[in-house]
């Protein structure tokens, strides 16, 4: 296979490496992009890095990388906010990539404009019944993402979406979610990393985050088989290609 | 009004308190209840108290209670469980009321039977999580109530329901809910003080809790105005009666 993709948006987990296990193929196309002078970006649910965290564990697997070039659920929130209200006061749950992400915003634990929950490992029941009362209390409720579980070491942990759905039966509203597989992540990144969206190819391994992120934006995906889903052939919405891994994706001369 | 049931169940907050404080017509009508001989119990969705606890807070306010009238949610789990679940190796998450109920059960933090949540004020990312891998292994899944919020001392803050949502979030899975409005706590109260379902009413506050419970179990409801719904005529299923007070119901000999 071959095509004209102008630039590259990648998922990390499953796509790029496996937990600490970079994946040769990604690894090598991602370097041959870096050499062709094709941009690229990476995109994550992980709110609890910063893009610089995760742009040095990148770098470690021998990819040119920099910290622009990521795009954490965090800093997707952080961008979302500032655009949709203006001088926001905020009420953060989070860890450093979220807190890293809001350092410029004014924060107010008493009367916020909005309540940003992101995944806290150190969550308590305390500051959960906080964001439930400054939410009843006609708060925004932002979720930097919906994810259900995280694989640690030791075995499955909840995801953000476990401490969101706490706060948001407490609180009974529905947050607004950035993360895949919801569509505002990636109009967000597009926008920081100065791509165009249909010039651009979202890759990634996992069918219900990453391949409905790109279906929900409206725009051109990549399946590769080297993480979670190893056969989209079932679903209703099919991604743009589908490959065993980036070894099969030839870059055409641009 | 008066009427000829020969047991009585109440509820606690709103229609025999509000918080600390008595509620009058409610400590009189229970006072001529045990003068009279009429059997009367109470339950509760409150899983940290124990019976004795809620017996001993009653008895502040100057009534005759036993820790044998007192159906938790909490002992309403336990006995649900014990019937239900031969020699069931449990996993719980809660504070004393629910320890105490599951004292005679044996613990098993790898492959329980059951996994019980009740209320834990002092809940952790990790005992969440692990709640959740044991309910993704096959455990099955029982919550002692579905509350959202309680009222305490620095405002609302969650209820169990908002923790087990969490859980059934990451776990992919609805859980088993004993408490009001379920009619599981019910059905073990009635067996557990020995009144009979047609013979006995219910007397509680808030109609979505209280009144559903008994509407769920197709039992008489006696709605007092002292707590949370002061109006149940635009609900679609009406209680039994509607009074403003105690004070309002007569006792006819029996």
């Amino acid at each position: 296979m071959f095509n004209q993709y102008e630039s590259y948006l990648f998922d990390l987990d499953g796509t790029v490496y496996n937990g600490e296990k970079p994946i040769d193929s990604a690894i090598s196309f991602i370097t041959k992009l870096n050499q062709k002078g094709i941009p690229y970006g990476f995109i994550t649910n992980n709110s609890t890095k910063t893009p610089e965290q995760v742009a040095d564990k990148l770098r470690k697997f021998g990819l040119h990388v920099e910290a622009n070039q990521v795009v954490t659920s965090a800093l997707a929130t952080a961008l979302y906010v500032k655009k949709n209200v203006k001088e926001a006061r905020v009420f953060i749950i989070g860890e450093i990539g979220l807190e890293t992400a809001f350092s410029s915003f004014n924060k107010d634990d008493m009367k916020p404009d909005a309540v940003i929950i992101g995944l806290d490992r150190h969550i308590t029941y305390e500051k959960m019944s906080q964001a439930a009362r400054l939410v009843r209390e006609g708060a925004l409720f932002i979720a930097t993402n919906p994810d259900r579980i995280l694989p640690s070491a030791n075995g499955l942990v909840c995801g953000n979406g476990a401490i969101v759905a706490a706060i948001s039966y407490a609180a009974q509203k529905e947050p607004i979610t950035i993360g895949k597989p919801n569509k505002e992540i990636i109009t967000l990144a597009l926008e920081q990393l100065q791509f165009q969206k249909d010039k651009t190819i979202l890759v990634g391994d996992n069918y219900e985050t990453d391949i409905m992120t790109g279906i929900h934006a409206g725009m051109s995906t990549l399946h590769v088989k080297t993480g979670v889903t190893l056969d989209c052939s079932n679903f209703e919405k099919q991604p743009t290609f589908s490959i065993s891994s980036l070894d099969r994706w030839q870059l055409e001369e641009v």
